[in-house]
């Protein structure tokens, strides 16, 4: 018979969800059976609807997805990200209306992600074949993800389009005497000149 | 089709999980594929398999109770508690070896939960048929908590057995400086005098 015990112990396999939260979640589920059986009716069913883009690498349940057959996207910018996260991140923003590449990670030799774990070729495909004027590396500004900005400058250079990094600084509303000193002396050394805001 | 969406807004339906968190957890448990199939089903076996023990209130898969049945323990003292889950935390204790009876709740007026709404009628049952010679008090030290103790009080008074309720006070690693002044004028007012400790 499967007891609260169980549900426990598999709830306490969700991140961030210690042995204490996934007990309160449990009594939670218990009492509120409506929830529990949607709950479990739509992971099941999200699991088996939901797959990853052709095109992008985004989770999708329609391939392709609604970003990449969305004729309002420009299509010259390719802005390449680790993870589906990230994508949606960046859309909240409203910064950004070009098409995503997603490589599923970042480089990490330690863990053992190498170029042929992410999905490098297909990027290299994509640019080969499509008509990018620009690729955006929006990688995470930590090792891992400067690493593989690092690894992606070097292959794309090989490509007649420019390619950016998105800017690392001072988070808005963030406090100079608090920021990390990574982090001021890259905003010190990528300071931007004002008059150039203006051009 | 279920998208990442539906999920987010049901995972949101828990105690304690914003919509960051749900959005974490979803992408989680499709990256997971094989952890997110047997949540899943854990709740879904869990909801159908867990029910009330008919004895003292507590979930259980099989009725009467583990607790219920077990013949090493005090039949002679009942400890009287709000939810399930402060059974776990009393067993936790290993303070505590007689038998419990779980309320459902505790009295409150203002969100309706009168003494019908409890399982009072079944503390009364189980009073007058059982063998108990002590009824421990154990609902929360918290307004509803109190309330129920008082009423609680006033319908075993009609019984010939002894009644006591769970010890307020400073918490054992408790700071005097930092204690509540409700709590340390309890505790105060509640002081043990020390040579009954060693009587």
């Amino acid at each position: 018979m499967t007891g609260i015990d169980d549900l426990i112990i598999v709830l306490s396999k969700l991140p961030g969800i210690g042995r204490k939260t996934a007990t309160r979640l449990s009594y939670f589920l218990l009492k509120e059976k409506k929830v529990a059986n949607e709950i479990s009716t739509v992971i099941a069913q999200v699991v088996e609807s939901v797959f990853f883009c052709s095109i992008c690498g985004n989770y999708t349940t329609h391939d392709p997805c609604s970003i990449c057959t969305d004729a309002s996207r420009d299509t010259s910018i390719l802005c390449v990200i680790e993870d589906p996260q990230d994508l949606i991140a960046i859309e909240q923003t409203g910064s950004f209306n070009g098409q995503y590449h997603i490589l599923m990670g970042a480089l990490n030799p330690i863990e053992g992600v190498g170029p042929e774990n992410l999905r490098i070729k297909e990027l290299i495909n994509r640019v080969n074949t499509g008509s990018f004027e620009e690729i955006l590396i929006a990688t995470n500004p930590t090792i891992d993800g400067e690493a593989t900005n690092l690894f992606l400058q070097d292959i794309l250079s090989k490509f007649n389009l420019k390619t950016s990094r998105i800017a690392t600084g001072i988070p808005i509303g963030g406090n100079l005497e608090y920021t990390d000193k990574y982090t001021l002396g890259k905003a010190i050394q990528r300071k931007n000149y004002i008059k150039n805001i203006y051009e």
